[in-house]
């Protein structure tokens, strides 16, 4: 009632909310949702929360302003010279934090584009940019195909620049592309020569390049498929940018929630090492999302630990590949097309739509839904790759990072939705007809 | 570099950080600057930190995205409905937390005025209320002065009826009025009377009407200065709309900083009873300024502590009162016109300009720079009444919550300021004649 206008576009409620809050449980909730559509990694919480633990002495200076948050700018800039092999060391300077990725998306949204300026986006791509980039800024987003080409191949920067030159045919001023590097959905790395040729394509057309790496040490060793080849990690900060593009240009975003299975304790990081104007800029921006002193206390009692840090990487690096190896034989053994050459992420890209629809008598008319409503019959969540923008109909993504009971309670029930024949129309719950607009 | 308009205009960088961060200590950092120029409440840390420590057993479900903090919501709900005497109880889906009030107040600005219009502000204000409100919104701010009359007076509404006429005249959209009750800096509380005429003129032309309430707890027994009589403290969410105003349009803002002492762990909330789309258009917009689980864990653990949490707040009130009447007693001793009538807060608003000239041999072209510079010779730092939007030049605030040496220190420094005549124009120090913009 009485909104302004941007407020009341938003006035219908989001349906996941039951969905996501009424969460499976063997004894207390066997009656609920196996979620395995949100990008939560719990393989590695026992460790972290034994560490947090250990080492929490929260001081008096917690409960103040403090220091404009230089210890945990410190202790990132350290942790991330390092682990991203920067071609500069990154000073705290270099650090603006925020209260997770989702903000700091906004905020880059928000500094580089003005209402109605552009900020192109392959697809598929991560399900919140949109609302992450767009929701508050004015920002727009212009989406890029890739039709048959690989959306990480040496052919991606054609297709960013074509996107480009039609927004500018229609009097739109382009100002930057979002890389998700590693890859949400795809769970893969831009290759070294393609990151080379995204900054030249930048440098051309003065746009920053921001490159959201929340997911830079969650690679793994891929040895079950290698079809693509797998691309090594490198950051947009590990290339020498001379002769490439202004610096000024080369932005990254980093995060806690991810490569440390913490989304709860919101921090993340913008880091921008030779643009003074920008950092000056987010000074007071980034107080609109400030982070708790206490997540920045239990990250830095992290990041300062270093034996604990390169041991808790290593095994998480580990698992996810053990669980990658595990999620691809069930969908092998399950008739699942899923899309390979993964080496990063905790998640896999398949396409359930066509093993559902060998299972159905007649096609429905929105295959995308009728998947989703299949496995919502069966109490599981997925996130639908209507959500990432996914340029083909029928795509999900898995998330395999679960403890192996859940998971495996989970992929259970995918292959009795897909495989189980729809019911008849009248026998279907309505109120599960639903957009589900989720894609953490 | 590059950047969009609206970041483009604030690549100056702000003086205060290097001051700010450069705090005095008696032996670790003798040389630095004693700050009693941010709104922060020391008296009650080692009572929190203790509770803090004893009680955070962190469960590994704080590592995900959780409930979306049905917990903190439904202690926040229960408390308040106790503490604010609300007429209606408050439901967890009255509650919306963010990552502090600073947030809070932009996501109002966001959800009732679009780009260009009006928010009115009655002078004095809080100081972060302007960055807060508008530097990422688009919404302006409407002043309203109140010249000799009292801001919180009977009058003081059809000062703001004026304001609005004279926007509408220009032809702007006025939508919300801005409270801060009780208030900073005034240290004063809105009288039932006058908040059920603010209600009626907010009804009449359908204004949102937000009070921020931060400060609803940091009541005290004024008992040294009564006139005029403090008025005791009434929620907006306390006086029963009907005949008065469509609920709809009746906002409250709280949170943790103040009342706690705790600015640092970032939870603000908004609590809204009568608006289902304000709610639910809130909902994707506070995940952009999302709170860590950590804090919801502390916070919800003291407000569910019924005994302590009781004790702690009788304590912090009478701790208040003490130290109000001791800095009161500075301030009389030492020649210092303050308002009076006080009853909440942990600040004086003082006429510091008067003191300072008296003894001057020469009156200064710019009285809040020549006091803030004298004080900063003295290395104190306090909030320049100019960033609070003063109508009469030389009014400072002095937050009084500190460790009494640390405010004995600078109430010294600020002393010594006033009374040491102006050193001659080549000896003072130009690194120090910045505008600071700080007004927390």
């Amino acid at each position: 009632m009485a909104l302004s206008s941007r407020a009341s576009k938003l006035t219908t409620p989001d349906p996941s909310g039951p969905i996501l809050s009424d969460n499976w449980h063997p004894t207390l909730n066997p009656s609920g949702y196996v979620n395995l559509g949100v990008a939560e990694n719990y393989l590695m919480h026992a460790s972290l929360q034994q560490h947090l633990h250990a080492n929490l002495k929260v001081p008096t200076s917690a409960f103040t302003y403090g220091d404009f948050f230089k210890r945990s700018r410190t202790a990132i800039a350290s942790f991330l010279t390092k682990h991203l092999n920067t071609v500069v060391p990154i000073k705290p300077e270099h650090v603006a934090v925020a209260s997770g990725c989702t903000s700091a998306v906004e905020h880059m949204a928000w500094a580089f584009a003005d209402p109605g300026d552009v900020i192109l986006l392959g697809r598929p791509y991560y399900g919140a940019f949109p609302g992450d980039a767009t929701l508050r800024t004015g920002t727009k987003l212009g989406f890029v195909d890739f039709g048959e080409d690989d959306p990480l191949g040496a052919n991606c920067v054609e297709k960013y620049e074509e996107r480009l030159l039609e927004a500018r045919a229609n009097g739109e001023k382009v100002s930057a592309v979002l890389l998700c590097h590693p890859h949400n959905p795809l769970g893969r790395c831009y290759s070294r020569d393609v990151l080379i040729d995204l900054l030249k394509f930048c440098n051309k057309y003065k746009l920053h390049l921001i490159s959201d790496e929340i997911y830079a040490l969650s690679i793994f060793e891929n040895k079950i498929d290698t079809n693509p080849p797998p691309a090594p990690f490198y950051s947009v900060l590990s290339i020498d940018p001379t002769g490439l593009i202004d610096p000024a240009y080369v932005h990254c975003l980093w995060g806690m929630s991810k490569d440390f299975g913490a989304n709860g304790l919101r921090l993340g990081a913008i880091i921008s090492q030779h643009n003074v104007d920008l950092m000056t800029a987010l000074a007071p921006a980034v107080l609109l999302s400030s982070v708790s002193s206490l997540s920045e206390h239990v990250f830095a009692n992290a990041l300062e630990d270093d034996v604990w840090v390169e041991n808790y990487i290593k095994e998480n690096q580990q698992k996810l590949g053990s669980y990658y190896e595990y999620i691809v034989k069930w969908a092998k053994a399950n008739d699942i097309v899923y899309a390979t050459g993964v080496n990063a992420g905790f998640f896999i890209w398949a396409d359930l739509g066509r093993t559902y629809l060998k299972h159905q008598d007649s096609k429905p008319e929105d295959l995308d839904q009728a998947v989703m409503d299949a496995l919502l019959r069966h109490k599981v969540f997925l996130a639908s790759g209507v959500r990432f923008g996914s340029e083909k109909p029928g795509w999900f993504r898995i998330v395999f990072s679960h403890d192996m009971d859940y998971l495996n309670e989970g992929l259970g029930r995918i292959v009795a939705a897909l495989t189980t024949p729809e019911p008849l129309k009248n026998m279907s719950n309505l109120s599960l007809q639903v957009d589900l607009d989720v894609a953490f």
